[in-house]
């Protein structure tokens, strides 16, 4: 330690106090505009600025002038296979929302193409959800029957779309797009297993022909319902079920083995679709128990600004509704986008994103869409396809309009269960099984998040799950805040260094001296356990001492490196922690406190009250000082002062 | 930087993985017995233990033994000394409670036996508190009107006692003690205040004899109340109030100013109620106006177990009462003990606190007495009598029980609006505008946080100003833990030391290499954050050597010293970050990452994936290997591996 350094120690100043307004600007932009959108608008002449401003809420035009004919050819590829998805699954997932199908078709032409304008993703595929449309149907259906009540269930489905929307673009607009993000991925993992489990269990429905069904979706209602049936199930529908479910997960399999298959799977659902229809229309079996989709309504999306029901009784059902569904959206939507954009290393803007998802929303429930993001099957299919930029959302969309105008009379006899078995197939996905256990493997706690929130689903209710989820997320934040860890630092040999001695048993204590390390922001939700751990850090080290019989303990070194801020509570804490100290007749030095941190001990007369001489830039200058006093005086409070001061002049 | 000493260099190892149940055992431990309560228990014979275990339950058994004749002379004073606030604060805040008066002396007289037994606290006087009475006169009050049913009122009353009692010890018993340390300093300031002005605006009530009063509670209605009555102020209350009201606060103002003048404060209220009855008696003012107290029964606490209503329609409204006030109750009971705690240097258990604050409260609530707790007025008049132990709260209960058996009729006289005095004077002392000032000196959010719960309780409600205080503590944590700071490192002249180059502007940049400290465990709440920023000043730096024409960036160093956890959200983001730095064709380098992060980085095969060779002790390593490569061949990944290896090797 012969290294300290005294004729020209470095002191740690209190930094110069900014001005109230100034530091609260600094502190909001780096709350609420992390990525500093205005960065590229600096030093710009002002037409420039109108240009990139456009870009900037209307990427299209960002993007546009670059687009070339090779893009095209890729995109319009891309367009066309995510299209012969997004039919099936459009009808799919709209009788899974009790909706009628051809709302699932309708959802699938304009949120697409608002999508194509204001979306920041260029591999996002848009369209309705599975997690989602569930939700719209257990919290809607809890008022309104949609069979006995379908025009104003499809208005409640609409309105909710509508505050979806809402709130999704209010997020965005409110930069507070960092609220997603305390859905952690565990979370998300769990949420999603659970959910997919449960709309499995739902297309059982479908895939045995029952007709009559329980209302609730938790596991041990549904199978109750299924085995109290046993004498309704169709054996006609259950065999063309499962033959299409093993089609259907047969080629997801052999498309995940090899790159090859990866068309056979992406056609998968519109060949059972075809195949299915087929063989109802030519063995007639609609009139043997096998459910067909019936007539379908040709035509464009119909106008429903009308349709939002907002005078409705329903409105608060309808504005929760919104809101859980939104968020579940949206953190879907923007999970997919950020895990394609980081495979071709592009940059996503969650807050754009979001504005963008609600614009989608906004202009869906005004023509007759419901609820649509970015679905992970539907976004993987255009990723493997090719698709370059959201022109394939467009192409997908033209697609769709073609079918609508032209080609829906052909679906008048696709059975009920192949849409089921495509669900079955399109959840297993959701499954993410080898994901859990990585978060086994890695972190436990993470794993008991995950799995509580798949039992929360699959045992109580989608709603009940969420809640559980983000229950245990904010718990895990608040554990996280309310007990930092503290360890006991020790000197690597032949280093000026100091390193926990738990990770490095090598390092060696100092003798006299303990120097704990604190690893996290001292404020109110941790100051009194800080106090605590503390008193019994020093309250150890005064035992072992006694036993040893060596150099008894004289000066305690709270290493504050990594203590970023501090709050009045955290100030009161450390004025009791130094009184504590000095009762026992030991002294409190304190090494590295940050600016922040400084600036605070400063305002509250903590320094006064420690001794500007008392704080050091490292840990090793602290020691340094300590140890000299140790051997060259008893440390009492007024010859320590002289003495250090003395050490400062040498 | 020539001091890497690369012959010996220490590397950064994985520790060895503990068995997940140690693991989980040790993290349970730190979260919930953070004072490690068995560590007295270690190493003793089962007899010993047997009466440690008694002692730590029954703390009087381990104090008891050490018992003096001076103490008890000192306890003797300070409990007669505190009997005379108890009982006109006893039936001030029972009145305020619109509980009958005599439950305000009972309450007063067996919750302060078992606190005696049970508490950890050497000052804490036990009684009824302003701000708990009120909320359950505002709670209560809404179901069950207490002019119309008073004895279903006191029921409810003491029900909630009951639960308040036995939310108490749970949270005592399942240590979760911390959850009050949610409640910040600056918070409990602002509703304090709040709170007391709130009981001084009920006051006007009294002392200007309304017989017809608002029951809310917020300043816009109390106001309106009272100038709308104007017809109906009687002078003579007013008169005798504002005299009495005018000589509490002139001896408080002597008192603070003089120590000498402390009997005299602590007189003042018993003082007052003798005054004021003796005035009334003479004068016969009940029969001009002044309300009078009337007929106390005479005789101690009547058991009350059969009045507690757990099978009344209002049990869910007792329930809520009981948490809320239970919680506020102990925050300021705790509280207060802990400040005079911290006075006398000895330390108090806040689970045990909890039990001991349970238990007095259960017991209270079957022997006819409603909430109490440890008011920081009586606490702070026995700490300046002079109490030494708990026995000071026996002496107390004592008095009561006198004044209950022989002394209540002399109440009869004594005037409604002195008790409204005593009350106004006490919860001035409440008002600590000195508190908020300093908070507004040192932290403003703080401060913000204290403003908004005060505004919150005076125009709104005591729960509004609750809630409102409790969301914004949360958001604190929240943005705390979603914002952390990042800062670039420099080279601090002459030495090896690397720090913040905002906080230490002389500190120089090295070359070529960006360091970046993170000042936060990462974690799924702060993960995109982290990656957003990192990015950004990835970027920054970029541009600023693109312009300078200089030596361009080739490294980033990641210090990770103050990271004192990951979780798999946070590895998934280092896991982009490293992707992006490697797409930039810079190369990413860890210094000291702490053990909790390497397991999790080794499970997760980061450490292979960024090479073992590139994480580093300390950032100065980091930057001497870094700088050699520099200069020694261009770096791309072969070539750079292959070197450090030499260099690890020389």
């Amino acid at each position: 330690m012969g290294n300290l350094d005294s004729e020209c120690r470095q002191k740690v100043t209190v930094p110069p106090s900014k001005p109230f307004l100034s530091s609260l600007k600094s502190s909001l932009k780096e709350t609420f505009f992390p990525d500093d959108p205005l960065r590229q608008f600096k030093n710009q002449p002002p037409g420039r600025k109108l240009v990139l401003g456009l870009q900037y809420f209307v990427p299209i035009l960002e993007w546009a002038p670059r687009y070339t004919f090779d893009f095209f050819k890729a995109d319009v590829v891309a367009g066309i296979t995510i299209a012969t998805l997004a039919v099936p699954q459009g009808i799919s997932y709209a009788t899974l929302a009790n909706l009628p199908p051809i709302i699932g078709l309708y959802s699938s032409f304009v949120p697409p193409l608002v999508y194509a304008m204001l979306g920041s993703s260029k591999d996002l595929a848009v369209g309705t959800v599975a997690v989602a449309s569930l939700l719209i149907a257990s919290m809607l259906g809890k008022e309104v029957n949609p069979n006995q009540n379908p025009k104003l269930y499809v208005q409640l489905a609409l309105t909710s779309t509508f505050f979806a929307g809402l709130f999704q673009a209010t997020l965005g607009f409110l930069r507070l797009g960092f609220i997603v993000d305390f859905l952690s991925h565990a979370t998300i993992v769990g949420f999603m297993g659970g959910a997919a489990t449960v709309v499995c269990l739902q297309q059982l429905k479908g895939i045995l022909g029952l007709v009559h069904f329980t209302h609730a979706t938790d596991l041990v209602s549904v199978m109750q319902s299924i085995i109290t049936q046993t004498h309704q199930w169709r054996w006609e529908s259950g065999v063309l079920g499962c033959c299409f479910l093993f089609l259907l997960t047969l080629t997801r399999y052999f498309s995940k083995r090899r790159a090859a298959f990866f068309w056979i799977n992406a056609m998968a659902p519109l060949m059972s679709i075809i195949l299915g229809s087929l063989l109802v229309y030519l063995t007639h079996a609609e009139k043997h128990g096998v459910q067909v989709i019936g007539y379908l309504k040709k035509g464009l999306n119909p106008p429903s600004l009308s349709e939002l029901a907002f005078g409705s009784e329903y409105l608060m059902t309808t504005i929760k509704t919104g809101i859980i569904t939104g968020v579940i959206a949206l953190a879907e939507g923007i999970a997919v986008g950020r895990s394609f954009a980081m495979f071709k290393n592009y940059h996503i803007d969650g807050n754009k994103e979001m504005i963008a998802f609600g614009m989608m929303n906004i202009a869906g429930s005004c023509t007759s869409c419901y609820l649509t993001s970015g679905p992970f099957s539907r976004t993987a299919v255009n990723f493997n396809a090719g698709g370059k930029t959201a022109v394939s959302n467009i192409v997908m969309a033209t697609a769709v309009m073609i079918t609508l105008l032209f080609l829906t009379p052909l679906f008048y006899y696709t059975p009920l269960v192949v849409l089921s078995s495509i669900i079955i197939a399109a959840m297993l996905g959701l499954i993410d099984y080898e994901a859990a256990i990585h978060l086994w493997k890695v972190d436990k706690f993470d794993f008991v998040v995950c799995i509580s929130s798949y039992l929360g689903v699959v045992f109580g209710s989608v709603e009940i799950g969420l809640v559980i989820a983000v229950v245990i997320s904010l718990l895990r934040v608040v554990i996280f805040v309310a007990r930092p860890r503290t360890c006991v630092l020790g000197n690597i040999p032949k280093t000026i260094t100091y390193r926990s001695i738990d990770q490095y048993p090598l390092a060696n204590r100092v003798a006299g001296i303990l120097i704990l390390q604190i690893d996290a922001p001292i404020y109110f939700a941790n100051a009194n356990y800080l106090r605590e751990r503390i008193s019994r850090w020093i309250d150890d080290e005064e035992d072992k001492l006694k036993s040893s019989e060596k150099i008894g303990l004289q000066y305690v070194i709270l290493d504050m490196s990594a203590v970023g801020s501090i709050d009045t509570s955290g100030i009161s804490v450390l004025e009791e922690v130094k009184r504590n100290i000095d009762t026992r007749g030991l002294k409190l030095v304190l090494a590295n406190p940050r600016s922040e941190v400084m600036k605070k001990l400063d305002k509250s007369k903590f320094i006064e009250a420690i001794g500007q001489e008392w704080i050091y830039l490292t840990v090793a200058e602290a020691v340094g000082a300590c140890n000299f006093m140790l051997h060259s005086c008893k440390p009492n409070s007024k010859a320590v002062d002289e003495s250090t001061e003395n050490d400062n002049n040498v």
